[in-house]
């Protein structure tokens, strides 16, 4: 039996060679118990710095702030923090102009940060990880990033918002078609069907706004799993983070992902709402809608057909709603079925997130940039709008309020259209004695006032109606909402 | 050429047959425009009342309030008004009793109910759809639905939550292996380890609320897509239907489907969350970890093997987390790129829905009765918490306190723990001699301090920590927290 | 503290009520080792039977096969064997009309239908079961079940499949603009367009054949997890169930479910296949597109809009895709992460299981009904076929044939398409001293010739192109490929 | 109203920045239609060249025979062939020494490629685009790419394949628990167990040989959609690139990306298939089982903990096959219900397949590694082998084989195990008087000879059995396919 393994693995064809870091003989921070360096394929799966250096700034946050704490509660010298509040200061700048050097070779960024300390200011260094274990530790990392992010997000979302409603006060009363099936169905505002995304990204707003209650629980202290006997002061670390509790739980603290879960569901459902934004900016920019043009700078041509003019911004919008989806189950599926506490199979939580928000930070503002100068083509517009087909549902209202029942004037109407459609006339073209033939509670002269104008003005019977005056309220209303909101900020 | 199509379709094996919807020439409420009934494909398709008859006592409940408004808006009459009271009433006692027979030919529920009301009540029915769409009733529907049922969903939930508060009061001080990755690391208390799902599932709670108060918001009187012309008082809808504020945006309620997203979300969380408590419940009643029982009633047994006491519950829960991951997944991915406004892909929102909230009523009572009756084996418990190489966390912080950086302490303890394995002896039997040699600052006789109890009650300086007066302190405060809720319900 | 549970769970809204199976002291077939009969929350999620008698034809198929063996290994006698081959028949007749009914406290179809027998013809019944476990039966069951009913899909595809190429074929060389980024690009057939989703079902097909090939291993006589040391005689079993051959790894057999997620993979990408062409049906039946309109019979109209003829097939085709993808995700996410061998999260692999078959046997008629009734709107299509700026490419390609450098011609005339669109003008339309300002390289009166029979014609340098004569050729073999294919069935 | 926009977007934290990209005026080649260079926004969503950078090779092997072919038709000249053929090699030695500098305002990598080409060679360059347009070649890439990889893929299956049936060679008769429900069921063999894993990564290995034969189909040729009209002679191309067949259809041949789907598939069914191994890995690694033990290099240790020994190799294969399953889901997602043919959504398709590959061929080596190196520890195993309650179904096989029906049994046994269990003694020490009680027709002795080996031994009677000389038979076979496989590759 001559069968034996002759080293296919990793990397094998000539054109697809991938960077393989180095094995280590030791890192220098965990030796002691492990006879050997990793072996190599251990190692190239185990080695996160390569993404999760992202958590530099925060992780050197939280240090500096567990540096602080050891120092009151009497577990640092003076000195001791001296040192170490220096180093990680040099560490934190070096960081900030990417002239940090990541060694795979150390696995992770704490590991990356601490001997990089260790190495500048020597044995104090040694002490940061008092108290403090990788599982709390990223914990937290991970929490201060988020808050700083979702902040980063809500002001995109915040900027798309106000081209909504900025746009659609623009647009005024200019009509089109609102579409159910996308068949023309009645007439609506382009302000009004803008707005209908204010309304979706305002729901998105509020979860964010839920999640960042959620998130300010300081993890650190929960150690490993168990917390720690050493006495230390988590008030004041909190208090220096700006969380404003304590996990309550350390196994749980260590374990659970949900607040990253729940961000990526919440991420994942504004993607839809901004696919859909993309869809109909799609539709409209096409010849056959031709209801709206972007601006050459937002679209793209083809290699092969210099005519074309394509809308790759609504495109990419429409196609990045996908890897949502697909970051929320990685991380849903991840974790379902682990036992307690932490499992390493949670190292795979940071690049789903990573990638979600970086492309929130993609989408909304092309999203953004689309909206601030998407140009209607009016003419087109009021055309479509006026199609006379969309003028059914108000007939048979009429009819109703003459006392027909819904269902009759539903029947009656529907039978002119046909007629009207077997003629290939308007609806509003058809003779009265036609009308009144099939509809004899109609009054004469019916058909020639459902106008556009006056199909649109008189849906004003409710908050979210389309007409002009209704959907005036609702901008306004809006803008003042924003303008709240960023004085807030401020 | 003589091939031909000579119908394989839809169940032309015998073994698998459907019933399959006769076919109907009209459905007597949507004629008019259309000159044929639907194909028999279409029809199939097309129907939804074999699901959607779930949601007819939210649509008669909306009937009602909407008639009443068509009524003080002088769109009906007082008789009427009456005659649609009385004839929804008798339908909601079928309904209840299960004796209402819907017709697959009359495709969804709104159908079925608008027909039967005709045939009971004449001409009166036929006026009930007055200044309303499928569209809107169908958002109204689905809305009353869910706040509903998130109620009960609220009730599984709270069971559970203070069945493991009450078994973890219960269980006091007794000590258990903290794992992680699925290795013993520190001690902890079994009622600290119950604790942390406390947490979990509270968290999931308060998500729910936040979507409890995105739902109170009333789509009905956005009619198709646009709002209506008919003058209505959707304010007397909302009032006696519990909704507080009107749809802000016409198009947008009767489009968005995003609550139902994010029902879906906190719903896979919260299964996600139920399925590593299944995973620590199943290893827990292995043979090997033999922790813990479960009784007679919560295990099954095997048809080949008749010594198994299987652990079903735990997996049944385990893998219809699954489920409701597959589900969320169906939402996100219907609704991604539909253009405005209704579209009917939306048909595809209520299976998944109704099939996470079933399984969250199946699994989240399954736990509960598992949580309440698990019989913990108090000797082996102790016995494995009482690990001693588990100490060694300990010893380096005792180390730490005597002024050893944690690196170096981190590194001395190793390479005590490798000699004690090579000596097959517990790290606190080791000599003092030894001790000393490899941690020169260790205070002598200190390995021989590492006791469980000193292990785990000094872990009490943060409020997460496992000592047992810590955990105490949580569950008295969890039972305050439950005890709230419950009188707030009341 | 009074906080107490009282029995919120399972239904407690009165209008939400399911039915609950009774609670049953015992079953009759497993009592021995459990005392007691399961609790009601076990026993409601360990229900299987009101999915999974729907393997009744198959499990009573494999039962006959069974104890025919078993009396061929002498294991039953003659007598035994014809009773409860007797009583199967019973069954199966039973089954088949719709007369047998399914007890929930049985749990499952395996344990009903044991149960069933037994009662009908005694003692015998009590040894159907020898050397037999219910995970292998299972595991065979949904063999023989999937290869049956790949079989149904296989069929519905191939009728779609004929559809296409037949309606391409009718279609002849009827032209419509060739689309990339919903922007017209360049011309093609519309018999192209249709014989492009004719490639991608056939890949489809192709998939499901090689999943066959894997589904004819048999499970049974795997036992519950390591064989069995019963003296059976599997291949008799295999050839009266048409397995071609046995499974070779007994904890495999009962714990793998990959062609499982192998048919619900190629189901899922089947139905996005689908989901595209719904997409195209429903634009072209837009009022904007206008190039096709689908009959009565599978269009529907509204409640509110007596005019609208919407595409609810299409869509609900294109909503239907993504329970598809949820399905898939469901059972990887059951299985991931499983021990071996069997475990009970594996009874969640049944309803994904039959859903997805359900909606690709709804879906695959549907479109096929639509691809055999829509109807072209010819001018339409001429018209925008004919849309000059299409020809762009042509024009670049023929300068590049003058030997212009490809990249220098593409931008040659993007600004020539520039000139046209700012004039307004068809690019056909300009004067040659123009173009040749531009193009120096172009020949005179050359955009003249730039027509759409011209554009069309020349496409034929690749068996994919879409010149009439090519695509005719692609048909053709089409047809035979599908005569083939539909007379290796017969 | 004082509500504005002030520029919150892209990276407006200062600890949260990513490398932009800087605005370009005109990339150069693509000029002539559109007046402005990208805004931002969207130069940032569409740039490409950061990670479809790995298509390069493939990028100039498809353009060296695109060059080819353009001289055999004589659509360029003898001497440009030449200049592009240099400069292409130029190029790709470039690439491969990593040597190539991308520039992200050129945006993907096929103009990063052809601009050097041009910059390199000069005007020859500009005349490669000839007959080709970006949709077809990135098309072409993607296959080339992926069949190369594939063999990658394939290699690394057929080390852990080889692994595993050498370990379980290795093995031996070596017993152990097998479980359902992670219960003690019956013994097994470890190499029975092992074996397991090799068929199901069998079968993933054919699902991709499925696959190779489907990519072997040339796109080139396709042109932007609609194939080309200049005189190309595409077999030269395909037999250049080692394609058995051109695409039957130019617009499927663009827009369509099952072939990827189905990668993702095959991948995520594999990657779960090893997150199952991984599972029982981190089992037997615990304490509680201690039936196995990874070597140091294969291990991690804790910064906290100084004594544990982490099989995060294991936790992190369980963890990674999420991320294939996200991968499937994005994938999906992004292309169900894209109209034709092809639209900027699909460039979304490529991380997700890198990032699959990638991980499976870093998991496959990693799960390698450690069945080459695991120790089994034979005294636990066997000792857990031989749990004496696991011989109950081959008590009742034995009371079967004298005439009792099984399912009565079943039932005797079942009441013999709950009282040995009562005395707490193992079954075959319960004295004959009490078998006999239970088990009338058991002979006496019985439970004595339920020896290990007589138990494992004697279930050869089906190919999948546990028996000894069974798995034997098994492992020889598998030794002798991949033998052949191995003969087949050289």
């Amino acid at each position: 039996m001559s069968v034996s393994s002759n080293g296919h693995n990793l990397g094998n064809s000539k054109k697809t060679k991938k960077a393989m870091p180095k094995q280590t003989a030791s890192s220098g921070l965990l030796k002691g118990r492990l006879a050997q360096g990793p072996h190599k394929a251990l190692q190239m799966a185990s080695v996160s710095v390569t993404f999760d250096k992202r958590l530099a700034p925060y992780d050197i946050q939280g240090s500096l702030a567990h540096a602080r704490m050891l120092f009151e509660a009497s577990l640092i010298s003076r000195q001791e923090f001296d040192d170490i509040s220096r180093g990680l200061k040099i560490l934190d700048e070096k960081v900030s102009k990417e002239e940090f050097s990541y060694d795979s070779s150390l696995e992770d960024v704490h590991m990356n940060l601490e001997k990089a300390l260790t190495d500048l200011i020597g044995q104090a260094g040694a002490k940061l990880h008092t108290a403090r274990s990788r599982n709390d530790q990223v914990a937290t990392d991970e929490r201060l990033f988020l808050i700083d992010n979702l902040r980063i997000v809500e002001n995109n979302l915040f900027d798309l918002r106000l081209a909504l409603v900025n746009r659609a006060k623009k647009a005024g009363p200019l009509p089109m078609p609102g579409y159910t099936h996308l068949q023309r169905a009645q007439p609506v505002l382009v302000a009004h069907h803008l707005m209908a995304y204010y309304q979706m990204l305002t729901r998105d707003r509020e979860r964010l706004l839920g999640l960042e209650s959620r998130l300010k629980v300081m993890p650190l202290g929960s150690g490993a799993l168990a917390g720690t006997g050493l006495p230390i002061k988590p008030r004041v670390t909190a208090s220096l983070l700006g969380f404003t509790s304590l996990a309550p739980n350390s196994l749980d603290a260590v374990a659970s992902r949900d607040l990253l879960m729940e961000f990526l569901s919440i991420s994942a459902i504004m993607a839809v709402h901004l696919s859909r934004l993309a869809e109909d900016l799609i539709l409209w920019c096409s010849q056959e809608f031709n209801f709206a043009a972007l601006p050459d700078n937002l679209t793209t041509t083809s290699s092969m057909m210099p005519h074309k003019k394509n809308p790759d911004g609504a495109e990419l919008i429409r196609g990045k709603a996908g890897r949502t989806i697909g970051n929320l189950v990685t991380l849903l599926t991840v974790v379902k079925g682990l036992p307690m506490s932490y499992n390493r199979d949670l190292q795979e939580d940071k690049e789903p997130l990573f990638d979600t928000i970086d492309t929130l930070n993609l989408i909304l503002p092309l999203a953004t940039a689309m909206i601030e100068s998407i140009e209607f083509k009016e003419e087109n517009l009021k055309k479509a709008a006026d199609d006379p087909f969309m003028a059914a549902t108000d007939l048979a209202d009429h009819l109703v309020q003459k006392g027909v029942p819904f269902r009759l004037a539903h029947e009656q109407v529907g039978r002119l259209v046909v007629l009207a459609l077997s003629k290939n006339i308007a609806l509003r073209d058809l003779e009265d004695s036609l009308v009144l033939k099939y509809c004899p509670e109609a009054e004469p002269g019916l058909v020639k006032k459902l106008s556009l104008d006056n199909l649109l003005a008189k849906r004003d019977t409710t908050p979210g109606g389309t007409a002009p005056a209704v959907v005036s309220l609702r901008i306004k209303e809006a803008l003042d909402e924003l303008d709240g909101e960023k004085r807030a900020k401020s």
